[in-house]
């Protein structure tokens, strides 16, 4: 029998909410033995909500007080590069949330931490557990739907963005806190990589939002060509109010495979002809991917366990980022833009 | 060229109405050469929708002032013999509408004058003309999913039945009203005669709608025993107000299918994520079955013009009445009946 | 924090796989201790699968010989009541399986006995722990579809059940084997009690697949009518070859509401344009109600941990078995059986 | 009551075909009083098929010989203004297929011709007539998902089209050829001019099918921005061999609206739980827009006899026709092409 993993996890906000109760209800062997936040009432309300005793300020504390084999970080992106090679570097292993990082010099000493230190580093594109996405990944690596040709992928979410990831000065704006999974699942999907963006932008809600950053933009796509010869399109609507939406299509030479959909539950309920029928959709991002999160972070635990690499790693969460950086440069010069001008 | 067909439409109400607009729209070859209702506002109302000119209290006055070779009988059912009787006698073809008729003799006066007079007799069950019903019948005509075992059949639908139509002393109540289209369905999927019958009724909504005869019922579950062993399930919810809904599902010894569907159009709205999804419903029978009443009564037409007997015939409906007839006398008795008992 | 609870897990069959299983896996609070099954090979299969060390032939020897809080009991129906007692009466929580006992003489002995010695007792109606049926009966029981007026149910398995379960000497049939939930579901969205049932069956595969049990059905058609005078209908097709299929409508006087769906996942494929589109479906019923199994023993541990009864008990399992007898009942004297009957 | 509408068909073949027959079976006022085409064998095939008895070489001949109110043109692309333009000056109404012309200045000659003479010109956007289709643009019109923001589009289609349509020296390719669909759809459905537009294309197919045209594409993707700052996104697969598929999404500031899907029959299939679940599929786009090919060429007949103005005309045919030369520009030039630099 393996060993129990424990965990700091860093960031008690919504996605260390999120991770903490994943882990807390379904995963046995993963202990969260602390938690990392700076401010002090997120710490404490996390921590209360899933009885996490051992509370710090700063990741620094962690380590020099409890134990622990992992961290999970959850924090805004500029202070993931800091957090992921001081986790490395004390010889603890890395579930990283995306985007990476905010350029690629970040990427790349994320990864030469982790690689240097012997440790895992997974990042957190969970459409890659996700039982429909990867079912789809599945039948195509088999062979399903023939060589793959065009891919398009949406996600479009409810809520307005944090201040900071709405400004191009602090982060790279919605294509890479919204979309950064549509660069993922496009690239693994295509079972190739991204050459070239083009990105239309418009912002419809930013003034009735409060949002005045410049360049900010709340509807975006991009189009996208492949090293395999084959295009790609992404949308991104944020905030979008009707619901969460992640779904894909993708057409190959063969045919075609469309991933996902709206509804959250098998529920179809008729009243008023006038209305005609009505089912539930997904609310947020935590319901549409619920057994993907339980996935992702098993898989987290069980690459410790066994001491075998992440399905998805450093590489995975560069690629993303560099479609990121090309797709803003392509917003800001008007112009398609080639990865390798920024790679 | 064909020569196109006159038509007598008897009867000025919905369904007169609903197969003289489908004729005028659709038919090239169908003419709507007179109108015939008791109820002169009905029939002039009618008549100008459509620009029906001759328009005659009787039938006998149509027969006797204007020329055409067919009648389409949309009369309530206590009707049905003594038309469809006159107009076959007079040597006019006969799209009857469904139930055929008030009990078996009824039946068999209709099929013999028919019969003897060399015209044809073609019965309203429009689902079997139904793209999606008559794709269905193919598909299990060709054993796609083996020898049928188990079928169920639902008419739910929005609208109060007409008061002669929920007594028993002047109709066969839902059951053969609304449900008469679920017997013949039933029968000719499963390619088996009914043997035997079981109801269930509720009566929920007729003292808040008015509706206070004897043994009416306004929800009912039927369970049937076919010739082949097979077994059958049919349920009748009138009015049910939500919408128009006609489905079934049978299930043979390789496979399942399932028939129909209550979304009216290919649209699926999200506004606010506490609704959910929205699709528009079929509103009536006229919605759902708009490509159905097309296809029936061309090909009434056809089988006129080439000669050739309707593929929904008298037999079909006697087997339908034989039904009604035994199920009426399970709820009286509350037993099993055997159709045998009845003919 | 609560303390973990220790489960000795009885039947290392089928559905003691899937409990452990989900219990390992999923559940941080549930462990299980210890493993009870008759047949070595099983035992020693299962506990090597989910490395339980401790196993046992007997509950005795398990109780006599290692510690545990409660049981979960997954053998053959006609074990339950010895088993359910005995546990009870060394003061062990009892999750039972369905159908609950032979008869309403052993679900009286089960209930007295957990009563008397103050132990929970869960019947395993999965579906009540469904994400789609649970938000279902919170709807209704919110009055969105206003009064339940007739409710349909349906369960079709793809696998021939022991033959133990095919023979109305060992077992009360496929009513009781695959439709149990059917009548639980019914009972419970109706909110109402059943008082009438009449049952007609058939026979299709039973010869091919080798069973000659008397009385053997392998398609199966319930009408139920209810105290509060609505109606219901239950299929059973078992085995069914085509996939795991459990659905269920429920009408009231204001609306429809259509619960739970063929496929298993949210992915469409097009591929050949004969064929058309293809979708995966739910294989078996551990795929179908995978989140079901994880919730309802969830429940079980939290309701244990918390001293509060299991939302689902020996009443809710009594009633099914009610059903059954008099169902079996109708099949045998060929006539709609009272429920009085046989309480 | 109206006079039937003599119309002259123009073009043999497969589009001329499917008008010829929807005109013959469902539109009682439209008559096929002549067929025109240069190719003797088409023409009577053609001819035969939907007696027509009147069939000439040349529209010339047809002018001269027989009596008629309107032509309806299908023939290739590059002899659209010709044929219009000599309809329109002997007074003839004109139905016109996608793509309107060639370049700007021959949709100019069309709509100056058809001015100065009088004449009705309706351009064959049948999607605009189309059941969800037009259901969506009412409720959209009426503000039901707000502003429009971004609109997503595709047309794929089964079959490789014919030589000069794969050639941008005889066509303006497949933007034209199948996806002048999507330029105007997405226009109409924004309420939205585009004023600029960016093109990705792919060729996976081209070498096998024998086609070596320079530039020949079978896989696009087309960025669109629009005068209100909306978005869009059009994709383009042909040949795509899974069958016809065109389908649109459009996101308001208020919610989105899914408009279309690939089934073509409420019919759903099980028979190996290995397979799953089948649907069948639209196979030809004659499958897909049976009701809008009726309802477009019904509005014709319609718009003549009442003298009212077709619902879709030049100005939209001259809008899908800048988008393409601005596409195609795009494409060449390998960077986002305003609309104003072609008009």
């Amino acid at each position: 029998m393996s060993k129990p993993i424990k965990i700091c996890m860093i960031g008690a906000g919504r996605v260390g909410k999120l991770h903490s109760g994943t882990l807390k209800r379904y995963i046995p062997d993963g202990v969260v033995a602390a938690l990392v936040d700076t401010q002090q009432s997120m710490l404490d309300e996390t921590g209360q909500e899933f009885n996490i005793d051992k509370r710090f300020a700063l990741l620094e504390e962690a380590l020099d007080k409890t134990e622990f084999d992992a961290v999970v970080i959850t924090t805004p992106t500029f202070t993931h590069k800091d957090l992921s090679v001081m986790a490395a570097e004390h010889g603890k292993h890395v579930f990283l949330e995306k985007p990476m990082a905010m350029d690629l010099d970040e990427c790349d000493q994320i990864i030469d931490a982790c690689q240097k230190n012997g440790v895992h580093l997974q990042l957190g594109f969970m459409r890659r557990f996700d039982p429909d996405f990867s079912l789809a990944f599945e039948r195509i690596q088999s062979g399903e739907i023939g060589e793959p040709m065009l891919v398009k992928s949406l996600t479009h979410g409810p809520g307005l963005p944090p201040p900071w990831a709405c400004d191009l000065k602090t982060s790279n704006g919605n294509l890479a806190e919204v979309n950064s999974h549509d660069l993922d699942a496009t690239r693994w999907l295509m079972n190739s990589n991204p050459t070239r963006i083009y990105l239309e932008v418009a912002n419809f809600k930013g003034e009735e939002r409060g949002v005045n950053a410049e360049y900010y933009y709340d509807n975006m796509i991009a189009s996208l060509k492949f090293e395999s010869g084959g295009l790609g399109s992404i949308s991104g609507v944020c905030p979008c109010d009707y619901g969460y939406d992640a779904r894909m299509e993708i057409i190959g030479n063969k045919g075609i495979m469309i991933i996902g959909e709206m509804k959250n539950n098998a529920l179809t309920i008729g009243i008023d002809r006038d209305t005609g029928l009505v089912t539930p959709i997904f609310r947020r991002w935590q319901d549409r991917f619920k057994m993907a999160y339980i996935n992702e972070i098993e898989h987290f635990v069980i690459s410790i366990q066994s001491d075998s690499p992440p399905a998805v790693g450093g590489e995975d969460g560069r690629w993303a980022v560099a479609g990121v950086l090309a797709g803003t440069r392509s917003l800001l010069e008007k112009r398609p833009v080639l990865l390798s001008e920024v790679m």
